[in-house]
């Protein structure tokens, strides 16, 4: 990385790609507040969870063109790899902050798990790099980000500026699918246990061979009025702070009380 | 599925394929304790985490021969692909528990996250089918499996003879590389904060582009004394309750308290 400043360093990367308007929107949201670099996937990533390449090398390429003369590269990798590359090879240093997105459709409740929008930001929180992943509820290529921009932008300000304790900080922001003047605020929530019911279309090939598509109906089996569901369905934005530890506190304490094995 | 019996109906995947030795030791490891339903990738996905694939269809081929005559099946998919189809296109049922494994190398402290292993286990926790990931201490296609046979068929069989009370109840167990008369027993723990310190090989292709090999070593930040990491140095079987809420409560609370934005 060329950049020699005292301005914050802001790593950006996403999964839906280098092309992505999403990715183009954060970067315009927040070029203003530091020295923003570009690290992303070649093609689309969406729904490759915490994948990473280790079967076969990676390819980073730097673009001579991108939005508003931003350093940026693309990578052959997922977006966990993007992560690890820009830290390892382009910047050589963490960056101050990792945003990834703004992510083409919802990443709220147990989405978390599936999206490479969310995990490359938690990648770089394992790296102890303040993260926030940002997903706007539209899927479509021709997305209003007017409002998830105002937000971005609003939200990074006030994680650059503010002191915060937790050395593995990571947000999941999720932005309604509404005009600015519509939306109610941020609420701070916990994740909901909603999911897809899942069927898969079954066809057949040319040949008469059977092939499947995932599809599903999306189902919230949460009651709550604190979940990022919730929120979102009232027009807030939803943050849920999200960690990288999977223990099970609750379960260790049963099971070392009651499952005495030998 | 043809079968018909009360015995409960064991669906085992994995990460490293059908032909993976692990996956056929863990059959051999619990058939005798229900009816055993194969359904594994058709070639390997070590390093997938919670990847799923949506831009394109899935292959779903059953197999003529598999270990012990067990019912089998492999996937063009993940591993969480192959437990969403297990459910909704083999079995037509929940099983009564979804086992993954048993893996050619380790899936302890972060590694729990890029594991395609514990990712499909925690796909049928996610649908409430009590699940475990089993992984053994050693990379190598000749891993000796004994130790990891005896306590996988251990751990089912608890498993199966004992109620517990969470509905989404998941397991990451893990076996250090040593003969079975060396291991100390299982112990409960919790996920170290212990990863891999990754650095890129640069290397030059024959037309004179760079690529890059992921690469790095393994490092211990953590020192708990009741972490997976320090359970598997000291010979213990590690078992960490795994959750999928990613909700980090102390955070949560700290922004409630400080973090006003509007």
């Amino acid at each position: 990385m060329s950049v020699n400043s005292d301005r914050p360093v802001i790593l950006i990367t996403n999964d839906d790609g280098i092309s992505a308007p999403g990715l183009h929107n954060l970067v315009e949201a927040v070029s203003s507040l530091g020295e923003v670099v570009v690290v992303a996937p070649d093609k689309p990533q969406s729904g490759m969870g915490h994948a990473i390449t280790i079967g076969m090398p990676l390819r980073l390429t730097k673009l001579e063109h991108f939005v508003n003369g931003v350093e940026a590269y693309h990578t052959s990798g997922t977006p966990v790899d993007c992560v690890k590359l820009a830290v390892d090879k382009i910047l050589k240093r963490k960056p101050d902050i990792c945003l990834s997105g703004i992510n083409h459709g919802a990443n709220h409740s147990i989405n978390v798990l599936y999206s490479g929008t969310m995990s490359a930001a938690m990648e770089a929180s394992i790296e102890s790099i303040p993260s926030v992943g940002f997903s706007l509820l539209d899927f479509s290529v021709e997305a209003d980000f007017t409002a998830a921009k105002v937000y971005a932008h609003k939200i990074v300000k006030s994680l650059l500026e503010k002191d915060h304790n937790d050395k593995h900080f990571l947000l999941n922001v999720n932005i309604p699918k509404v005009p600015l003047d519509l939306i109610n605020g941020i609420k701070i929530c916990r994740q909901a246990y909603a999911k897809y019911d899942e069927d898969f279309d079954e066809r057949t090939d040319p040949t008469g061979k059977k092939y499947y598509w995932l599809t599903g109906e999306f189902k919230n089996f949460d009651e709550g009025t604190d979940t990022d569901v919730w929120a979102l369905e009232h027009n807030y934005i939803s943050v849920v702070p999200v960690q990288f530890d999977l223990t099970n506190y609750q379960l260790k304490k049963e099971l070392e009380k009651n499952w005495i094995l030998e």
